[in-house]
């Protein structure tokens, strides 16, 4: 048993030590996803929220409350109005990329069409302001509508950003706060709020938050390079759509001018041919690119852990750890 | 200057009267429509809030707080959290129904592009609820995300609609309640709620707002048919995107067999010849569909003024009694 337990990834373990909670979060989401008006809303909306998404955002809040004690039912309207921003967010990403697939399976926006994707979206947005009402805390509130208002510009910054070579990593690191940072550390906070931490703890619970969002969407932009293909993910997918991503970056700044005038065909005017990943790949290698974005992303996991050494002692405190260890070490 | 006043239009005077909160709330939509990470949020943002909008919404807030006598800062603040609402909605609407014109100009959407739109739309939501935050009221925020999942709800639920002949008023009702009398309800609800009025004069400002925002709806529908080509919008717009409105409703209810036919071609299929918009406004007229919608709308604005009676005296009362008159008077 303790052998299986040192084996279970971390996010196994984190969903075994919040089993209930988590059970209360599915019922709620089921609950809260209905629409007596449009029967289309919770068709579109259990079509991705059941879709095996690894509810990781919703046990950050359980577990930021759960660590400092709480006792009361209302980490899980916060755990069920983060997964309706998130979900809210990828049902309008998808319009945005114009996405095909999303966790191995076709996307809303293909199964349905566009404006149920974007409609649907709203509706859980207001859902998760309705959920943190009943919550009852206006900090928390705050809190996560501030995280809303940079999620958005962090994908418009993205949008805006896309095949420009002369991206550099401060707009890099706004958009990933934007689009991965920014929910994990209001989720970790707003369990915190929630379950009355002092400012040290909320302060720690915060910054764990981001950090960790940080190294994982760092690691999320080097499988797309380096990765295994994962099932319902295609390796390239951000070269294609003119990403710049960290690796591609800095391997543009240590371009000599034929190098450049490869990433300039590529990225800038998106002629990309299924070699040019390949080519790609081997010029972030030999630039060392790839080494120091992963080494970049094992920073950031070092902040996520020191954050955690404010906390008071708890084995939940010892699985976020391992959680921020793992997001660098997965591989898909 | 009596005579003046008498024939400016309620809207007018209304403005005059709140002229001072109006420029306030001006400025601070300039202050919170801004993004120092990207700069296409306010230049999206501008392009439709700063086009001649007729700013009703915010003015349904700050009418509704001055008349119960409120004195503090914060009906400003709710005003421009309802404007951005509204704002948000144009901007997913207009990509929904793929519009190219919005208010005489051509849409964000076309300028730009869908998936600017969707991100704009959803930075002025987020924005809308710190707005709520900082005004600070709880119960604020309960009925404003009401009403945005509301909004939503009616947006899903017309695009199912669209193109069945078999919709009723009832669901009819639903869709407009969705897309017009939420967001007008909230608005003169949240303005009583800011002012700490009572159940009473709370309920009054609420059911004002939702009768308002049903008559101005079904006029709106009803100018699609009958109304001066107006500028920026053109007729039998929504005959074409197969939208059942109430006359269209009630001219299929009375419809013969060969008249039944040709809805079918033309709303079920979507085949529709210029001359069509024609003979649907002639079978609609024949079958009194247009005279008994008008009349529909009549006995809404009825209820409208009938909840301001339950309200004290005030100059302001009176101009929101006018203004439910002129939504029918209108002409464009």
């Amino acid at each position: 048993m303790s052998l299986d337990h040192a084996r279970a990834k971390p996010h196994d373990r984190l969903a075994a030590a919040l089993e209930a909670d988590l059970g209360a979060v599915g019922a709620l989401i089921r609950e809260r996803m209905q629409s007596e008006a449009a029967p289309r809303i919770p068709a579109v909306t259990a079509h991705l929220i059941e879709a095996g998404g690894k509810r990781l955002r919703p046990m950050l809040v359980l577990a930021a409350a759960r660590l400092l004690g709480y006792a009361g039912p209302f980490h899980v309207h916060l755990a069920v109005a983060v997964e309706f921003i998130h979900t809210a967010t990828l049902l309008h990403d998808d319009v945005v990329d114009d996405s095909k697939q999303r966790r191995g399976r076709p996307t809303a926006n293909l199964l349905w069409d566009n404006m149920s994707s974007v409609l649907v979206g709203d509706y859980l947005f207001a859902r998760s302001f309705q959920l943190m009402v009943e919550a009852g805390d206006l900090r928390v509130l705050g809190i996560l509508s501030d995280a809303s208002a940079t999620i958005s510009e962090g994908e418009v910054l993205q949008l805006v950003a896309a095949r420009d070579l002369a991206t550099t990593e401060d707009t890099y690191l706004k958009v990933i706060r934007g689009k991965t940072a920014a929910l994990f550390s209001a989720a970790t906070q707003a369990g915190a709020v929630v379950a009355g931490a002092d400012a040290t703890q909320e302060e720690a619970l915060r910054d764990y938050g981001d950090a960790l969002g940080i190294a994982f969407q760092i690691i999320d932009d080097l499988l797309d390079i380096e990765g295994t293909d994962a099932i319902g993910k295609n390796r390239g997918d951000d070269l294609r759509e003119g990403k710049l991503t960290l690796p591609v970056i800095r391997a543009v700044a240590a371009a000599s001018d034929e190098e450049r005038a490869f990433w300039t065909r590529v990225i800038a005017r998106g002629q990309v041919e299924d070699a040019d990943i390949e080519r790609a790949r081997d010029l972030m290698k030999r630039h060392g690119a790839l080494a120091s974005t992963r080494a970049e992303a094992e920073m950031w996991v070092g902040r996520a852990k020191a954050a955690l050494g404010r906390l008071p002692g708890h084995p939940l405190r010892e699985m976020l750890s391992d959680l921020a260890d793992y997001v660098v070490a997965r591989e898909a």
